[in-house]
């Protein structure tokens, strides 16, 4: 049901799939210039292609749910290996280890893999159905909306919902340096749906909100927590600081909360600054410049409005 | 005395500089990567080069301060029109349009246009030298300093007399889109001087306040009120809701307050979006997208700790 509402780029097929000779898994670092589908043999490549951000956001939960179906299907043995090797691919997502634990205990108890594999993907659909609801329900008439990154599909149904309901929106989009996710996924994706939008920089936020033109800012989060932080692309931390400045709620969108992790135990990926010098193949920088990737936010409680979810607005 | 303090590009015969055909400005738009100077054949071009972003910050006045120069030597019956045509070429810059009327009196007065013009490039000097011993008291040291954009003379002598005088400091600069003039010119800027730095991107300020490395930010103005307003690029305003949210000062550089101007008279430049969508020659964006680019922030009284001035910090 919801894959009618989806933009195309987030149709389970165009995420990743699963052939022959390996996992097909959409290049997003090509999009949306080029449609290129990376082909990946084993659960070794497939990770190796998460850790190079091939695919992003609920991309690599996909990409290794159907990784550990391949490695099923074509090397049984090597199940667990995989499971391993895909969780530590990008650490901050402790939803993709926990997901892939609960496969590899129910396929080691004797259940049919296949199957376990379509019955994650259907539970998270009914998911994304569920929590966009609880989202479309905080969108008002009128409301400018602020997103950071790429919020996929919680985001991106909650407001495809609001619209269909007859709610006038607005979102305004922050390119999301380096990788830029917005310019590249967001910004499209919103477009495709029949949802007006603004591309901005990731410096201007401040000033539409000053200007009275965002109602609300809602992001996805990679992490959250039970006592409300969030854990989410950089870029996100500043925005809230600036919403809460203005009296602007901030609303993280939550698969479900991470129960047993404390603040204290959260890593922070630093990737290589190399990223910060380059804008895909082209240099931004001088080759001697120093620069910095801490690729997350850390948003403490109190900048956090809301954290939607399965439960609810916690 | 400042020119050898200073990086090489704000030396002034690497901003812009008068020859027999007309004034050559460095094209700061593509540096680091390629020295190249623009000649301008008259007033027109050189105002047509302003508009077109070809220096930016201070170069606009030193450009037109040329350009009314060789204008005075070769058409002195265009004078005027040379004055309004520069004058209205940057229209949050209005230190440049009140310098060049003081220089058009001066000459409809009688003085001799070479030793006007030469005389208000030493003001300047002198000015830049003054105000950033002030600005050099204000770092401590083991200092991280934030700042946004290209903050230039004043800012750069700062830091530079800083560390000279046995200060560790350490800058973090956003790279600043969309021209990128935090990755292009301060980086390359500091480095030269031998000033650590880190290029990071324009989301990434608030990370590295919450982790305690920045201890003060400090950004130049394009206009700063006697209420304690500040103009400045795009993203300046964000990054000071962090800098209070954080307890942190924001200083920001003024070589003259706008005494009569009020905050409702200001005019804020909405450039073309299409520089949203570009990276220099780059499309990061699809052609079909719509992006905004309002090009300045305008910075509230309350989030700025003091304006370092000529006249102490006010």
């Amino acid at each position: 049901m919801i894959s009618s509402l989806l933009p195309s780029i987030l149709q389970h097929e165009n995420i990743s799939r699963i052939c022959e000779d390996g996992v097909y898994i959409t290049d997003r670092r090509l999009l949306p210039f080029q449609k290129k589908e990376i082909l990946c043999h084993d659960y070794a490549e497939a990770s190796a292609a998460i850790k190079d951000m091939v695919t992003q956001g609920g991309g690599p939960l996909e990409v290794a749910l159907n990784t550990v179906l391949y490695t099923y299907l074509h090397c049984p043995e090597h199940i667990r290996d995989a499971v391993v090797s895909l969780s530590s691919a990008r650490p901050t997502n402790t939803t993709m280890k926990r997901e892939l634990e609960s496969v590899l205990r129910r396929c080691e108890s004797g259940e049919d893999m296949s199957a376990v594999i379509a019955s994650v993907f259907e539970r998270y659909d009914a998911l994304y159905d569920r929590v966009s609801d609880t989202g479309e329900s905080v969108l008002e008439n009128g409301d400018g909306i602020l997103t950071t990154c790429f919020p996929e599909h919680t985001f991106m149904l909650s407001v495809k919902k609001a619209v269909m309901n007859g709610k006038d929106i607005t979102v305004y989009v922050p390119e999301t340096r380096p990788y830029l996710q917005g310019a590249h996924l967001t910004e499209p994706c919103l477009r495709e749906m029949g949802v007006r939008c603004f591309l901005i920089t990731d410096g201007m936020a401040a000033h539409f909100m000053r200007e009275g033109k965002i109602q609300k800012y809602m992001t996805a989060s990679d992490l959250a927590l039970k006592d409300r932080t969030v854990v989410n692309k950089t870029g996100t931390l500043g925005n809230a600081i600036s919403a809460k400045y203005y009296g602007i709620p901030y609303y993280a969108f939550s698969l479900g909360l991470d129960e047993g992790k404390q603040k204290d135990d959260i890593i922070i990926e630093y990737r290589s600054g190399e990223s910060v010098k380059r804008m895909g193949d082209m240099e931004i920088a001088s080759s001697s410049a120093s620069a910095l990737y801490p690729c997350f936010d850390i948003i403490d409680p109190e900048l956090v409005t809301g954290i939607i979810t399965d439960g609810g607005i916690i």
